[in-house]
């Protein structure tokens, strides 16, 4: 079992905005995918869409401004199964984004992949909380492809 | 122990242009970071240095336009004894890159911030390689602080 990790810090933010842009669809909406939709309520499922596809991920766990868990229930083969996990926690003027996609089979080379794509959705998700404007699919950065 | 994994695409190269700017000075200095010295051939000591510090890479094997490895000698002790290692191959237009940092004892924090870094050096080579102008330190993106 291998996992995908990594880490941001949001300037001049507090965890409760970081914490909404990943619990409400519209705040998911600004820096992942354009076509995100669901519930984001614990035990509910959230679609997020993609030109070449997409994930449903289950909400199983969040606690208000720590911490956020998603379980893939739906979505590309290696994907199904895995767990993406959120921890944030103030320090100083920053917000620190702990990120785990966790549980990936084997280090394949789409799990390479993934692993950038995250990188650059997680500044994304930095870029909107700290200047209102994400990159979220379709605008987002290409980091080879078709992604 | 776990690895850093990464994937980018290289729009319109070639392996034979990306293998230059992993095997010589003034490719790495093109993408990574300005302060870089040493010798790129298998058995030297390439240094890299940063405004918070550096690191410095024993060249365990290069392999024309295919693959570069590296040791890290010296460094952040989460560093030391660790490999980077880099795959290249051409897919179409694209020059497929894909990159590991092995050996991490634990998956530290630091570890997280290092694998969110280093994808946005990675997508500096790729830049450096596209268009001629990459965003090595001390002008790199930043993803936390200090970084």
């Amino acid at each position: 079992m291998v996992d995908i990790l990594h880490r941001v810090g949001v300037q001049t933010s507090s965890p409760e905005k970081v914490y909404d842009a990943l619990t409400t669809v519209e705040g998911l909406a600004g820096w992942w995918t354009d076509d995100t939709s669901g519930s984001a309520d614990v035990g509910g499922v959230l679609q997020f869409r993609f030109p070449p596809g997409g994930f449903d991920m289950e909400v199983v766990d969040r606690r208000a401004s720590e911490h956020v868990a998603w379980k893939v229930v739906d979505g590309p083969e290696e994907w199904v199964g895995t767990t993406v996990d959120w921890e944030l926690r103030q320090d100083g003027d920053y917000t620190i984004v702990l990120f785990r996609h966790q549980g990936w089979r084997e280090p394949v080379e789409f799990m390479h992949h993934c692993s950038t794509k995250w990188a650059t959705y997680l500044m994304s998700l930095k870029q909107l909380v700290e200047t209102g404007e994400g990159a979220p699919a379709p605008r987002d950065v290409h980091v080879a492809f078709p992604d």
